[in-house]
């Protein structure tokens, strides 16, 4: 029997939507779906290393670098932001209830064998540069997402 | 034949998202789909009731009941929010045409027998209690929402 | 063999959301898939004309057609909108890598005979008038979304 398959575009750059779509995908990963996760635009800031990545660059690209969270703990929240209080008081409520943060939830998706890819269009428009994401990341274009989703039963795009 | 499915995921608590999430799905359900719309994170706003509700709850929690909105008719557009005038604006012409409400929707939603499903996990992040949500939502978590989506034919995330 | 088909909604009015659809059905109709991109809510202003059409409306229609955006190149974005800076300085890098423009990506899409349509719903609660919008757009409500979408391999809501 072929495995079902679930493709997500990540876009989004918010903390709380990268969660939904990586608990989906971790979701789908333990009842044994091919999992792989698209992402473009801002979704790709949540596999940028936190720490500060030696590349070179002109002007633009570094603003662009600057200005875009470095990694998962640093985006912020699609709602109730608040002056950057929201994300605090999300990430407090998390731990009390022992839910995993958007770090572990990644970690969790790389060890479950989810395609984690990176859109490469994205990438040279935003000037970011492979030294500067996660190890283990793909990198491919709409061509490589459309052939995983047009076999999907579950296609988001979040 | 197997009946048709269609699956949402509403995520977003804006007035506007919600409204297009409830008519895509009353009008799958009149075209016999079964349907059903997983309410998490933000979307769980629609289902609140509008009258406070006494429960005991902790400090937090609290806090995320009073600053989240109360009910369908509280929620603010993704759009055009414009200090509060836009979704005054949008109800405005919306009696005039006689569209319905989110609120209306919502209840012909529950007359078509569409599933509506809460997040268990939002609810005990947010600390949100089956009191205060309407009578008749299911609870349950991304295990049941990918059980009805991977035998889905339109599957959305909004 | 049936032809593989992708369908989306395009809810939203931002640049950058609007680019992802229409690069995704770009992709896909080039890959041979039958695409329809059903533009509702905000989604509908990346097809109107950009020089204002003269059409008798209502106070209220007048100021909605006033405030949104008229046409692709006036869309913000979702996200880095920096008081108007961001929507510059991606046109910007957009160009020096070439990439298409949101104006081009529609053009494309119309020479790949994507279906463009445009909610009727809407277009009569914001007041908006064919003559506003391109020229071979479509004109349709939820029920010819739902006959598209429901055979779909690739269903999106953006």
């Amino acid at each position: 029997m072929e495995k079902k398959r679930t493709t997500i575009v990540l876009f989004s750059g918010d903390y709380d939507k990268a969660m939904a779509a990586y608990i989906i995908a971790n979701g789908a990963a333990a009842y044994d779906h091919e999992v792989t996760i698209f992402h473009t635009f801002w979704g790709i800031n949540a596999l940028r290393k936190q720490a500060p990545i030696e590349v070179k660059k002109g002007f633009l690209e570094k603003m662009f670098g600057k200005m875009m969270p470095r990694g998962a703990e640093k985006l912020g929240l699609s709602n109730m932001q608040m002056l950057g209080m929201g994300p605090k008081m999300i990430k407090h409520v998390m731990k009390k209830h022992n839910a995993l943060s958007l770090t572990q939830l990644i970690e969790m998706a790389q060890e479950q064998d989810i395609k984690l890819i990176t859109c490469t269009m994205t990438m040279d428009l935003l000037g970011l540069q492979k030294e500067e994401l996660l190890d283990g990341v793909h990198y491919a274009g709409v061509a490589a997402y459309l052939a995983d989703a047009e076999n999907g039963n579950v296609n988001l795009f979040i």
